[in-house]
Parts: C-alpha cells; structure tokens; sequence
C-alpha cells in the first residue's frame, strides 16, 4: 500500500517536471522563441506561444535544481527532474531538453519510449546496464536487444522512439545520470503504466491476447497499477 | 505448439511484408529518387541508394497484392500485408507508405507504436475496436486512453509514436482495413514481443520490476514467446 | 448546361470536402495538437490552432462517410470525398490526409498537382488508367509520362508536385479507389480549372502563347469554364 | 519550322542548365558538402555525393555568366540562365538556388510550377505582368488569381507548387528579372509542354475531358509541341 | 563623430530594413500564409500569425525599392537594403528571403554570420572581394579561408552560418549585389558589433583573453563602437 | 611562446575530439543508421555513410571517457571534450551530440558559434559566469547581451548560431560542465581563430575597418595567432 502511494507519487512528480522530448523539431524564425503560458482557455498553438521579446530576460534561458537528487523512494527506485518546455521556456523551437535521472540501489528506469527525441546519457555516478530493443520486423530485424554496463564518464545512446531502460546494478550505491533529448517536448511513455495503467484502463481480452496469458494475470498486473486508474 | 508455430509465421510475414513508418522524412531532392537494392556490402545511407533515373520504369511506382486476404491463422489472428521503401523502391522519398490488415474474428493488432509514422486508418470490412493512450506524463496527461467503435467507411487516426491497437469485435465476422503511414519506413514495435520476445531476452528482474510482478509470472508470459527467442 | 452545373457542383464538392495534401508537414510537438475552428478574425497561424488537450475525445481522431460513394454525375464523371485537416482535426500536425476516390465510367480525375503532398492509391473496384509526368528540365528529364493500368488491390505512387491523372478505363463499370497523403492539407489544382477558370480570368494572350494556338481556341475553352468564372 | 526548332532549342537550354528547386531541404549535417558527379554507374543517393572536403576549393562556390543575356529567339521569347545543384556543386545542402530570367518584348514565362521551391523574383529592366493561382479547393479557395504589373526594383514572391507566370509587358523592350528558389534543385514543370508534349504522349480522351473540349482541338495544340515528342 | 553618426545611422537603416535569414524553415500548410503585424501584446508564435485568407491580395506577395542604391555614407561604406518576412509579410512560411547591397568604394559588408540561412549574391555592377572562414575544429577542417574575386553576373554562395565578408575592390567605382537567403528570417550578426558594442557591453577580461591582447586595445576598440553602447 | 604551443594544443585538443553541433538534423529513416568510416576516395554523403545493420553492436552506441577532465593548461585554460558523429557513429542521424566542458581557474570558452545547433549547459562544479549576444538587426534587437552566473545544478541553454562564451570565475577553483547540442555536428567556430588564425590570412584591411582600428593593431592581434598560420 506504501508502496503503491510511493509509486503513485513518483508519477505525480513526473507529471510535474516530466514530459521530455525528441529530434526534428520545426526550425527557429528568430533568435529565440521564449515560450509564454498558455494564457488563452480556448486557443493554443503546436508548441507553445511566444513571449514578447522586449520581455525577454536572461532568466527565461536559466534553470536550476540539477545538483538537487530526485526523491527515489517509490516501488520502481527511480526518479527524472526534467527540464523542457514546460517548466524551461526558453528551450521553446530550439530543438533540446534535459534531465537528471536519480536511482536507488536497483532502481528502474522501467522499459518506456521518448515519441519524439532521441536520448544521450551520461553516467555521473553507479553503474547502469542500460539496454533498447529494435522494432519487430524489418529486413535483419528481429527484435534485437543492445546492452550494455556503464560506468561514471561512460555515455549512450538511444534512437528515437525504441523501447529501453536503465538499472542501476549497484547493490547498496546509488546512481545519478544526466541525459539530453533531441526535442524540446520529447515525450515518456512508461509501457507498463501505458498498458495496465491508463485511463479508463485497456479492456482485458485486448491484453490477455497481446501477452498469450489468461485474463486472471491480466488482471493480478492491473491491481499493480490501480491507484493510477482512480 | 501449432499455436505458436503459427505466431512465428505471422512474424515471419512481418519480417518480409513490413516494416512499415512515419512523419518528417527527409524531402525529396528531385522529382523521384526510386531504391535500388543495397548493393555494395560495406556502405548503405540513411534511407535508400538511389537508382538510375534513366532506368526507373512505371513499374517502379507500381505494387499490387493488397485485394489478397493475409493469413491470420494465428494466435492473434491478425495479418498485415504491408507496403514500404524495403518492398516498394518507389516511396523513396516521398513520406509515405500503405498497408493492409486483416483481422479473423476477434483478431488483434496488439498494441504497439510506430517509431516513424502516424497512422490513418480506414475500415472496409467487419468492426473494429481501436484505442491509444496517451504519454505517461507532462500537462493534462496521465495515460489516457481513446477509443472508438468502427463501422466500415469510418475512418481513425494514431498519433506518431504512441502505443495503439485495433480488435476485431465481430464474433464470427472477418474485418479488413487499409491504413497509410506519414513515413516510408514507419516501423512496428509489437509491445509483448519486444519486451518479452528479444534476442537475447531482457533480466527477469527488470521486467518483474516494470510490471510490479515476480519472476514466475514473467518467465510464464516469456514461454509464451519462446519460439520468438530462438 | 446541365453538365456546366453538375461540374460546378463537384468544385463545390471539393471546396467543402477536400484541399487534400503532403510530405515534409512541420512535426509535432506534443503527443497530439487537434486543430479548432479559427475563432478569432484577425489572427490565424501557419497550420491551425490547438484544442485545449482537457477537451479532446477519442472523436476529435475519428472520422465517417467513406463507404458512401461521391456523387460522379458531373462532367468528368469523378468525385473526391477527402477528409484532411479542414475538416478532421485531429489530423493537425500528423503530416497525413486520406480520401476515396469515385470514377463513373470512363470517369477522370483530370491531369492535376498536389503542391504540399505526395499520393498513394490503391484500387478498391474497377480498373483505373494512371499516370504522371516528370519536370520539363533538368539531367536525364524530358517531361517523361509514366502509365500503368491498376486493378483491385493495385496500389501506385505519384511524387509530390508532379502533374497526375487517373481514368476509370471500364466502359460500364465504375471505379474506386483509396488515396493516402503525406500532409496533413496537400492541395488539389486542377490545371484546366487553374488555368481557364481562375477569379480572375488568366489574359488570353498568356494563354494563347503558353498553347500556342489563337486567341479564339482559348476562349472557346474558357467558355466550358465559364460557370467557374462567375 | 523555324519556331518550333527555336521552341525546342530554348527547351534544351532548359535541359542544360534548368531544373530549378526548392523549400524545405535536408538541412546540412557539416559547413559544406559540394557535390561531385555521379561516378559509379549503379548508385545514387537522394540529391549528391559529397566532394572530398580536402579537395574542396573556392572555385565550388562560385558560378559565373548572369551577365549574359539567354537567348530568347523562339516561340515564348524567354529564356531561363539557371544555378542549381545539378551545374553548381557548392549548392548541395543549402537550400538554395538562382536564376535570371531573360523576355523578349512580349516574351513569357508559361504558366508552370516549381514542385519543390518557392520563388522571389526582382526586377531588373523592363515591366513584367507577373500572376499565380490558389488551389482549387479548400476553404476560402477557388482559384483565386493574383496579379501584379511590376518595374525595375519591385519584387514578387511565389509560393511552392502554385502555377504562376510571367509576362514582359513592354511592347519593344526587353526585360531581364533575377530570381532564387528555396531549394537547390526546386524543379520547373511548364504545365502546356507537361500536358501536350510528354513522352510518350498523354491519351488524347484525357487532354478533351480535362479541358472540355472535343479531342481535334487536342490533336492541334498536341501538334504546336510535336517536335518535343520525338 | 560625423562618422559614427553615420555608421549609427547604417545599423539603424539595419533594424529597420533588414533582419535577414535562412535554410530550413518550417514547410506551409497551405498554399500561403501571410504575415500580419503583431497585433496582441502579450502573444506571439514562432515566425508570425496569418492573415485572413480572405482578405489578401497581390500586394501582400510585392515589395519594391530595389532599384534605389542604400545610403553608403558610413564608416563601412555598406548599406543593406533588405526584403525578409518583417517588411514582405508574403514570405511567411516560404523560405526565402532578398536584399539589395551597395558598396561605396572600398566599402565592406564585415565579417558576420547569418545564423538561420545561407546566402547566394550576385554581383550587379562592380568587383567585390568575398570569403567566408569553416568552422574551427573537426576532420579536415581548421579555419581555411575561402575567397575569390567576383565581376559583374558572377555567383557566390555563403553557407548557412559561417563567418562571411565582401569588400569593394575597386578605389573608384561603388558596387552592387544582389542576395537571396533560405529562410524568411535569416538573422545578421556582425562580429565586430556583437563582441565590442553589445548592450550592455561584455566584460573586457573576456575579450582581452578570447583575443589574447591587454585591456587597453579591448577598450580601444570598444570606444570605436561607443555610440553602439548608448 | 610555451603558451602559444598549448594554446595550440588545445586546438589540436578540437581538431580531434569535436566538431560538435546543431538543430534539425534530417530524421531517421530506420531504426539506427549507425555511421561508419569514410572507405571510398571519392564519394562521400550529407552526413555518414551506414554501417551495416547485421554488424551492428552495442559498442556503436557506446562512447566512454567523459569522467576524465581535459587538459586545460593552454593560454584559454580551458578544454573541450566532444562526442560527435564523428567519433560516436551511433549519433547518426539522431540529431544530438555531447561534450564535457573543463575550465582552469579563470578559464574560458572564448565568444564563439556553433552553426548547426542549440547548445543546453548544466554546471558540475564551481561557478560560471555566461552570456549570449542576439542578432544585430530585427525588431526589438540591437545586440542585447543575456548574461547569469551560474552554480552547480543550474542550467543555461544558447540558441543555434548566436555568438556565446563561458568563464570560469572562480579565483582558484576549477569549473566542469556538461552540454547537449541539438544535432549530431553542431560546429564549433571561435570566433578570435577564425578572424585572426585563418588559413590563408583574411587581409589587414578588412580586419581594421571591421574593427575599426588601424592595421597595426589588426598585425598586433594577428600575431598572438600566428602559430595556427602555419
């Protein structure tokens, strides 16, 4: 039960600092785009609004609370403190964004996309095996996975789109990484969150059918994930 | 064990027909740059060779096949025929690529995403049970789910990336539907098959962990994609 | 007269139905961006405005209609009913149109570009006569025509901005088709129509000179498009 | 006979130093990356091979002769001194190209389209009667035309894909324009020599059908293109 | 102090004509999309709002005054005369943009970068002495300078975001050229400008030591670009 | 003199380990594209030539040595440490790249562009004070200097192609910073080398009367950059 609130709070927080993105942004038509909040109920633009220049102050370019770890006491040990265009104006059309990912001892990154962006990662502390798996079908495509142990200094790259993941393989250490997306909005979809835990959630037979299991399993990761369907 | 043989196949057809994809190709640079077949053993580019205009024929532009029926004798009873610059040399370029589905009854597209493309969809037969969901974070977004009943002539739209399926909700009934992708090569991650049917497998502790379940049950759904291991 | 009508009604067809479209669309920059209705009568953007993402539903990405056949009694004896950004939101930002083709008997849909598109169509019913030509200059072109004669479950290719036609070659039999877009709006100029049937009227010396025939054989031709021009 | 053969010359001059282009081209992934000839039989890419950057000298930047006026002794009076990628290698990535424009008194630029570029044009000597046309359908559109009489120093922009013309005005002078594209291969399609000299040609019941007309009016503006299909 | 009045005067000529730019603009979604002025205080988009299509005309794709010479009597004996989607609101999603340029004898366009488009200029009348500097690190590259003397209907083409120049080479004679950028706002930054007259000023430590020189020089050559710091 | 041999050395530092940079890339077209070594003599692409997918492993989208701090003993004390498309073939076509950033005490990354990419910045350690200057024409713009002193944890993004620095203003501390750049290479193009250490020279005169000051100064300035004449 702690532990189902301590997941559901790590959500929340990425429902806040969250939502990282990917690759061919549109192009800038100016020197920047400082981006406003959405200040009108009824109208929004793809990407966001643009500040007035005049208003613009170096502040709008300017973020902080990287050195601050993300709290990683939820079931899955993991949290992201994002910075995209959401919460960091300034990155509005410039085609980037940035994280801290904080993970407690075998803490999760679970497997999950970025839509939008592609991922770089850097290991600032711990040991990660990181991984990401190649689409089902294609020519010499099988659904290959990529592995990989890191260490601090080490970097990686994950293609846009693939499902991966990252496990801190520290027994009691902590790891810290910092990593960077080709979008200003790239996007996190959790597949597991996405799949037993979305709203109103996926009817059983559609997922009993896509894992060739019975629809009492179905049901038993579904409990798992309850808290997110209220 | 039949059942699973024939849901190797289906994936054997993937592996030859598809490979489907998505939305901000690189734009054409001249008036058609039709593929040719990587010939060269070392090199390739992103995309596709380019073949002698001289030598393109209409039957370049040209496909056919798509008023075959799939074979869904499968255990998700469900087939695509697909269309793309890795079978169609002529969609080099030019952002687009076309398949068929077919669906016996209760037959599912399991979810997935398309890494590259966005998807339109139109059925032509049957009705069809189809959904995405949202990302898992970022403003007013918590894993939402839509979905929608189709009738034949309707017609439904997947945004580029997200996770997506179509179920066949005719009891006794077949359904077909055509679709078209905003890439020439949009991809095709079926979800269940990449995190339980890669080559090599993925740590049972990070999918126990991902689906909050134990071990037993992911070694249960890995068998079932046993033959997709080997 | 009659005839004049029928074919104005078809323009008036497309102008509610279509201004379809095509290839390298500006990306998204969220999971999705369903266009409104522009409500404001200054201001529009590039594209459409956003909906506000609390108020989207499943219905914002679906669409109906296209198992009804167009209406074909008109001069060309061909009918679009498209569904593109204008007219189904939820396409905005996804870089894709769709719509269904219908050819009466020796029906045409006449020699035309797409300026933002490029076209995929498979045939659904009927057999179809199709073809494009290439540009007028540049090395190894010479305003080369590609034909091909389709039938059911043929599927053809035209590149995006390049004159096309298809004609349903059956003598008694009609003809459908479907047909992909790689934009979310690609555009339909019908030559004939942008030529000698524009608001204001093209002068007759351009014309004339562009054919290489008298003034009278022009105004001949306007006079069939004239009901256009009023 | 004279005009058709100078007709055809001013179209071979086309073939030599034409195919203009266009909007929105892969961005460049270095500085530069000049084109070479296409060397090896079998291989192309989507636009050019790229000079070996040691190799690389001012001499690939440069291009010379736009202060010679084209030869406009034929049927339009018009000829086009075109820098694209196809004779000027530096161009390759850029996104850009350019042209001058030569009319004899009376001489025209046909109506055309360039499928991948915007144009801006400026006058340099003379008076030019310059006009495009809207799309035929979509909201707000039924091909509009607009037109404008310009002079020396006055500038008019066309926008990708739309036909649009030319006229000099001046019953005895010449007029000499400067034009860029927004591509460096943007295309030029003259839509009279698409339609009625193609090779091979387009069947004559869909050149009637299209332009309302009964197919000897076809068979004679076909004859005023004959020599360009042999 | 005549003098740096004038070279004031040629950057305030600056604001208000120029502001020119570059390569990969977002694409149109429709067959244009007028700029209007930006009528609300506190919103704006990334490049500009539309206006209604109803309400266009021919005027809105035509700008004129490129046959009058720029005011040339300033400290660099340049003058900009430039056409971008700030004062030619038709060139709103297009991706170009044009200037006229005028020398006074030994007058120079100084070292700058466009940052959002390359450049192509053709020389009107006079000998300019151009180049442009590659970037300072990666394979093959180390600040190599690029120049060549052009004449009258000579081509040169600056790629996008590389420092630039031309300089009158003729001790009597003023020149002119024309330019065309691959955007619709391409930017002009010139260094001299940025690094010694920026509002407020940068530090003097920095540039002593970016130009490896003492203070003093830092401000002396500051002090030439005082008036610039009011 | 011993410093002119560092500070060369640091620039050999760049000739090996950079070439970082840019924005919007051209998108995948396939899952990876991973980059292998130019084989061929005379034939190179926009970009990176394709390993083959079947010989692809981990390793490619693996880069390591991010944890070891760069030798800033040159006259900048400062030292970049970049991973690129150039030596981390897994980048390609994913439109991103990294660097670690080293800063002697006083250290700094002179004023300097980066053509082809945004540039987002998190300090590790010690204290840096940075700034960017905007274009000098445009609305609303006259070279106006943003500038913030940032501590460990804060984040400062520069937008594609403006003229930026960092200096470390810590007394005695070291400074270590880590950056992403939206494009897999960015570019990097000081601006004192490019100016004052081009290969071959820029002449004295247009370097004094951009700057403004007499050629003497221009030899003056030159000087400190001789070493990189050779």
């Amino acid at each position: 039960m702690m532990a189902l609130k301590s997941f559901a709070l790590i959500i929340a927080i990425f429902a806040v600092v969250t939502s990282i993105s990917h690759a061919s942004d549109p192009s800038p038509l100016q020197d920047f785009c400082v981006a406003i909040n959405d200040t009108m109920a009824h109208v929004l633009v793809n990407g966001k609004f643009r500040k007035n220049p005049e208003h613009v102050a170096a502040d709008d370019f300017f973020s902080s609370g990287l050195n601050i770890p993300g709290n990683t006491s939820n079931q899955l040990g993991f949290a992201v403190t994002g910075l995209n265009v959401n919460n960091f104006p300034g990155l509005n059309t410039l085609g980037i964004s940035f994280a801290r990912f904080d993970y407690a001892p075998y803490g999760l990154d679970p497997p999950h996309t970025n839509p939008r962006g592609s991922e770089i990662l850097v290991v600032v502390e711990g040991m990660l095996y990181v991984g990401f798996v190649t689409s089902t079908s294609g020519p010499n495509m099988r659904n290959r996975l990529f592995t990989k142990i890191l260490h601090p200094g080490d970097v990686f790259v994950f293609p846009v789109g693939l499902i991966h993941f990252q496990l801190n393989v520290g027994k009691e250490a902590k790891a810290v990484a910092f990593t960077a997306f080709s979008s200003q909005n790239p996007g996190y979809n959790i597949v597991a969150n996405t799949l037993f835990g979305s709203h109103p959630p996926i009817n059983d037979d559609i997922l009993a059918k896509a894992f060739q299991v019975d629809e009492k399993i179905v049901d038993y990761i579904r409990s798992q994930f309850e808290w997110d369907n209220n």
